[in-house]
């Protein structure tokens, strides 16, 4: 389409029915989004393979289940995430292939036909931490990741985590999710050379301040290639997770 | 020169040397800067009548003498905040027109011969207040504006404040700078009927935290006009007070 | 009725009928409201066209109404904020004529016959916003500016903000509503040279803290001509927004 | 009774039935309620005129009603705060004089014909403030002060509040109560020369931080004689403004 | 002053040589610091006995000094606090008779012949708090109270406290000074039924935050009475302290 | 099961069917939990006499009944904390012999028949602390420890606590929860020789920020020998003076 | 001396001198320190072996030359913590025998003979740690008890930790000292059955909030049997874990 | 090492001079270091490319020199951040080819002759993020990546940074360094789809809190992709995405 424009503004110019001066000015004061800057766009829509996540918190399943049918006119998969059961229905409303992970509260859609590549480990501390894990994990796979999960391996029973290790390092990028003092980040970057994100939760009480405390350790991490995601933000951890996995992969 | 290279383009599309579809995507991926988005950064310099203001403070002054030659390059006038002697100097040394305001710690030049016009008012709380409300005076005259002051007219004393009623109504903006409680913004936004930017000090000591105190107290304000910058940022309250007052005028 | 009561004193002093020096003694004690600060008060009801807002979360609808009755004796328009259906039913038992914004929580009466001037743009990133762009709206509306609303054009996808440069250019006053990360003010700050009174929501989670992330994204905001409002708080920004917008028009 | 047994200990030292070496060990382990000390406990119980205020928040109706039982049968006055109705009715079916201050949460029982002395005022700045407003005022009076309420007199409109100069200069105590930014305080402090005891209140939103705004605002009152208590704690505003009133008259 | 313009116009009303009309114009003009309200500013002046208290830190030594003579014009005392030797020397050169308390860091000047009056009781904990004991115990005793000083009676050694119970209670009103964990605040509002103020020091380090910790726990004292001052706020403690103490006795 | 591996790999290499270099590289890949480590891992469940404590907050029924199941398997006691009457139905239907503490919403099973030891004292300020007292005392119990409790002994009544000075020194470890100011820990720490675990309690309101206010206190304690856990956090406080009380005991 | 006091008056009171009525009534008013009470101070100066430490922060030399003189006249040795090498010149000039730890900041006497007992392990993460660490291990020895280091084995290189897993276990009672994210006391907790007492630290930056991140990962800790000191205490830290390394050794 | 212990057990079980039991007792019981975890170790010095980075702050010259010196016995590169010119001084003392990058504090020594690979985009919002942005530049660097930087293009000047879109997603892995609101992350993350690592800098004043506000603005990102690392930590970006940078190159 802006290609369109251009080319008939180019035209009128070449058979002489537009001034170049009245071209000149029209052309530098396009919007930006029909020029160039489109592309950036596009480029957006490409990028974890899907145009628009869903978060589901704070919106009526009426108008999740709206945009979802939008989001589906043109993408072969969804990913709505905080969705409970009155949202999974208004998806599958509008896509009958629709699953619902509850232990993540996603809601997803996948008509793609895609092959999960590379590996993407998911290690949680606690059991109350699975929730975050989880969407970690939904997260990575509808963006195309082969997963591995590491559950329930948090620091006050180290040999757990350590078990691990030889398989925690076959994985290109770890999430790491951790309540309390979130020091299983920092255990994990200081074993596996690996890119680690970590995602503190707000799976404690009192001084862990709904998730503060780990944060706040995690960013201070002294193992080097931690960075960290928002409390609670598996999806965002995923997301980057995942981009660093596809890396010269798709 | 953006439109000489159009011009250019556009000759050469005429003239048949340049083929539409390679014109049109050599216009669809040119840089921002190139096409309508330069004039942007036009208006941005014109908005408060200079380019870029320096912030002294973290900076060398030789730095900071460089960066004043240039901008004098091609303004007329020049502003630089938190400056101290020795950043004064460096100006001094490429503009022997440079003024310094001590108590504001500002750094002048005004090679224009603009007439103020309409009416900043800035009113203090306290002595220890007036360095960042002649920051705010300062810049107000510089960026065009006729000033006025009153200070030290806390509400410990209330009295003092309201024998300025009647000039405090005169002006089109009001800069309003406290530290401690700083309800001084609230009282006048309560009893004059002008938009007041409010500018927290850090001047107390203990529960004032550096100026968090009167911060949130100015955020809560229940008097209705009554918007907030950040601690001792005297420059930035002035900068919209005079947007404001430059309203119908310039 | 002030005025009354000073010429019947003075009018005693001139007949002799009161000694001097109880005239004098009178006047010196005379309570505030009854010399010339009442004046303030009448101002002060004018300032935004209506002498009291509603802010109705924490009362009673029942007391809602009774306050709404009051106001209208006297004015030809009402604004409640924060209101729920229940309070709305409880003011249109007092006014037919009240409208419900429930985007905005707004309960609204506007008798007045008012022609909306200027241009108060309101701006916000996410659609969880839209509650508090909705009550600055409504707020400024009522307040007698026109309004044009540019909603869902957050960082993430810059492209549809500076779609809308050239439009958001022609508003006098801009109210940017933004959580999460609070960016939108700075940038539309940074294109568009106009008053921006930036308002930050409570619209994310975990270090959002309810809010506190945009709210200091905002305050150190590099654009300048930025200031900020209370958490959640269009009305106070439409007010500001309004003050400005109405200079030399009203 | 201490007495007894000291006067018994020293008949046996006397009689040679008690050895000095056993005596003066068993004078020297005596706990400490048993000697001196014991004094401060009654002592205690006059203070405020009665032993024990119940906080009835987190306690349930059967041991509220319990504790009051216990109470009034060695005191003739009883105060119960932050109940609700089925604390009060717990209450009274134990004391059936018992009385119930809604806008307080407060249960009261006076069997005492004390006549209030003195006059304690009560400030508040707007409505919401009136429940904090309201526990200040029952706690004066069952403590046995006169009181005067100053309410809805914020400083958004300071003509409210001056007009009644005069007679808040009649107070001994102020207990002023105020949200949002909590200048009141200040401003009642820098009018009436009178100790003025602060009372945030948690009644705002966003950035009040459910009353640290306020707190930090009374916390740097640049007015004398401003000290603060506990947000929303009206009871123990009241109990400083009662021991003082009753200074000298009690 | 006042007196004598109102007088005249007066005069001139009842000499038929000023219209009713136009003083009474002029009466409801008048700034207020020329009609009623400048008593507020007479009895703010008698209140703790001075006009005003300089606040040193800050503050350039001749500011001080300048400052120092002109209150000492009107007022036979003077009280600077928070002053080094330079600022004790400005105001030794203008006046000779001053005194410099260096524990309290305190510069005074004291020619009324008044005689200290009732008792406020000075209390701290632990010798890093002595400096804001001190200022508070200067501060008392120039605006008129007689003080008597409880030092280093800290908590963790009960006994040294419990050792002065009776003197403690011959006081009128009691300063509380206290960092660390602030306890000493409850403790002595639970043994002494005397008004309290406390102040939290900033004396601790680490998780003291400054003195936020003792300040919260002040806050939170369960002990009636106790009310609450700035952090290191001797002067401000002493201020409220000695106007409790001055009740009927001057 | 590890033995048998090495043993196994070990007759390899003796009777020559595996290579020494072989075998070698072998063990030094071993999993952690193969090799020494797991050592620690029994050594963990022998701990505190249980292998792990279940926290019930955020589990659902269904699930807390499992995992008591299953450590009953291999235990012959049991501790869930924070649960409700739903989770100790659960845990019943599981184990008829598990008895419910509502006051300390703990659920326990103990088929031991240890004789308890020592003692560790639970000390409480005020009736709103008892719940996490209450949990530290059953988490005292169920790891073997006498007990003994001295409850609402807060700091505003001191004689309350000094009564029972001989009795808190027959302890050998103390656990002192407080809420609001938190003083308590700082007197039995100065009146007590003995190592005391001080718990903060959520339990007041305002600037008790959910137990910041105590929890700050307790960490500036002046009195040697305190430490703090977690707020709320009983069950850790138990578990620290239990580990105390049994040394040389067990 | 109290004993001798006691015995005197008993004497009299047998030998009919004093009659019992005054003798009752001298002991019942004796002040506290001359009863029972007294003992407490007596207990106190035994606890950890001396009765009082200096805290050399913000004290002048003179004045902490003074105190360690006045200590030594009783007791045979001294402590003072956080002392720079003026204020060991101080206390060496009243004892030429101190010595002076100079990573520890700490100055020492002991005259005693002492034999050290049991075991206090001092674990710390980073090299930044050091001087807090050295603070807890020449304060658990002068208290008494015999101390092992293990620095520098910070959570990143989980290996050089486990390594001293059988070493760690040997120890009575350990200090973990570590800043950034202070995993290290979980990780410690995790693998060795005894009491451990965390110091966060002041030695990150940023997020690290001088301390606030360790110390909040600390409180969280999901390793039973970690208690928490201030930050950077670690003279508290070796207060307690001596009060509990002495338990039925001493 | 560990090998030839391995060995020389082994050769002794197949010589039959060491028991299978002792041998399997011998293996299970070895010190972590010893077996499979050292591998650890050796991966971890691999990681980045060299094994430990010298953090100078809080360090002593010489000690930084005497620490070099060891790393560089077996590294050929080397890393020392936050280092001032003494530190440099000390570094070259004992390598003379070190460098010192004065913008960034950073030392290094580089005599590998690694060719760089990849790119890691290095971008910043102002003047005063330079030498974070520096620090982050040179640490990629020596860790073998290619690097770009591209300062100076906050969002108050959007167009700059526009005008480097196309080179940006040249960049494997991006670096985001700004203070104030911190808005660039999500700017840059919204119209780049590589994984972006966001540094908050402590470059701001009042409300920036050191860092804080572009630090929750940054965690707060609606930009997927993006994750934080401490203020200020320039490092720690710098390792994650050369890590990131590194996948499938090296």
């Amino acid at each position: 389409m802006d290609h369109e424009k251009l080319r008939k503004l180019l035209l009128e110019v070449k058979a002489g029915s537009l001034s170049i001066e009245t071209a000149a000015q029209t052309l530098s004061t396009l919007p930006f989004a029909e020029t160039g800057f489109a592309r950036v766009d596009r480029h957006r829509e490409l990028r974890c393979g899907f145009p628009e996540v869903i978060f589901c918190e704070g919106k009526q399943p009426a108008h999740i289940g709206a945009i979802a049918a939008r989001i589906l006119e043109t993408s072969d998969r969804l990913l709505a995430t905080r969705g409970d059961r009155a949202a999974f229905d208004a998806v599958r409303a509008v896509a009958p292939d629709a699953t619902y992970v509850e232990a993540a509260r996603a809601i997803c859609v996948d008509r793609s036909r895609q092959e999960k590549i590379g590996l993407v480990g998911i290690v949680s501390a606690g059991t109350l931490d699975i929730p975050v894990a989880e969407e970690a994990r939904v997260t990575s796979e509808i963006m195309g990741s082969r997963t591995k999960t590491f559950y329930d391996v948090g620091v006050a029973g180290l040999h757990r985590l350590l078990s691990y290790v030889e398989e925690l390092r076959t994985a290109r990028a770890l999430v790491v999710v951790a309540g309390m003092e979130g020091a299983l980040a920092s255990v994990v970057g200081g074993i596996v050379s690996k890119p680690v994100i970590a995602v503190p939760t707000s799976s404690g009480y009192g001084a862990s301040f709904k998730g503060v405390a780990p944060l706040l350790a995690m960013l201070n991490s002294c193992s080097p290639g931690v960075s960290v995601v928002n409390i609670d933000n598996g999806f965002g951890a995923a997301c980057a997770a995942s981009m660093i996995n596809n890396i010269n992969l798709k």
